[in-house]
């Protein structure tokens, strides 16, 4: 597999979009499209979509077009999809709940291995086949099983002790829900960060309508 | 309110990230911060966030920097955190749920107002103080009460005919998670759509991973 050192995070951003994309193409049964159909139907530019995946070794062929099973197969082993990496849930409320029973992990390059939380009251019942276990036993579980990536859906108060902790214990990447920010040493010692911020999403809508509503 | 037509949606995105960083800082005591402090902090360049909030004005002064009260409380109304547009949640599983239990609608410029769904065992319990109603009494309570925003929290599959209807009750934005792509008539019509696809996230901190670990 060849490296894409120089390939800018808005480009990889819109790679799970081609692969959604495509994988929607192979279900209504395409075999192949033109950069003019994709991009009509993505909303993107030919031209943009050309340039994406150019940056991974161009997949087209003049006057033909991609093919929809190779390129969205190419892009899935790009992203990884089939690394199966183990990723921990710490925090089984509402979010972690949800995320545990609405994200297939499996089809996004991991594998939901253990679900952990600090309250009497969820530990010990069961979330998509997992039961969930006291965060006391996170230390002994990681030392074990050694996950990847955990998934943050505690309070940001507690997240700085429990980030410390999960670095310490070999976890290099973090899907972030707790609003904490990870200061500059985590990035220098190479841990991976993916923040979601809700709420950020939520107020862009309302820029967008109430600007719309200005008009 | 000046209109401010020719900004970009990146930097309409980046809006909800100051506006986080200078509630912390407020939380933390600040009054004032230089554009260097700022970008230290929040990882941008300071010319970037200069170049950002001239788009809505300039907001610093010479020397002085920004008042961080002030630019957090123009930030908020820029974005129409006080607007409090009624928003309505279609689908009370688990991602619904969470949504209503976690998001702090009225801090994003929304008031949840209603919650929906089809299943019998769902409908007529409370979440988040709200009674989950019977989908079928959607079109009424959308005459009666107007909600300008709806939460798409259904599966892909219903969503096209929920769509339809909500947009000819008058809903003019909508938080999608449905994985529904919008067709292009409902852009033309002026309705507001932001999508929120988590896999999208997971598979780019996969793809990170995954990347960190060949180099």
């Amino acid at each position: 597999m060849p490296k894409h050192e120089h390939v800018s995070i808005s480009v990889i951003r819109r790679l799970p979009r081609y692969y959604r994309f495509l994988g929607d193409l192979m279900k209504l049964g395409f075999s192949r499209i033109s950069s003019q159909e994709l991009s009509q139907r993505m909303g993107l530019t030919a031209s943009q979509i050309r340039q994406d995946l150019n940056c991974f070794g161009g997949f087209g062929q003049q006057g033909y077009g991609y093919n929809v099973d190779m390129l969205h197969s190419e892009l899935g082993s790009i992203m990884g999809t089939n690394m199966s990496y183990p990723v921990i849930i710490v925090g089984a409320g509402n979010i972690g709940r949800a995320l545990a029973m609405n994200i297939n992990f499996g089809a996004t390059g991991f594998r939901l291995s253990a679900i952990f939380d600090n309250s009497p009251s969820v530990i010990g019942t069961t979330i998509s086949g997992l039961t969930v276990m006291d965060v006391s036993e996170l230390e002994n579980y990681c030392r074990e099983n050694r996950p990847k990536v955990a998934v943050l859906t505690i309070p940001r108060a507690a997240a700085p002790s429990v980030v410390s902790s999960l670095v310490d214990l070999g976890v290099k990447g973090f899907w972030n829900f707790s609003h904490y920010d990870f200061s500059v040493k985590y990035k220098e010692k190479g841990i991976i960060v993916e923040n979601v911020h809700l709420g950020d999403s939520l107020m862009t809508l309302c820029y967008l309508i109430k600007s719309a509503g200005e008009e």
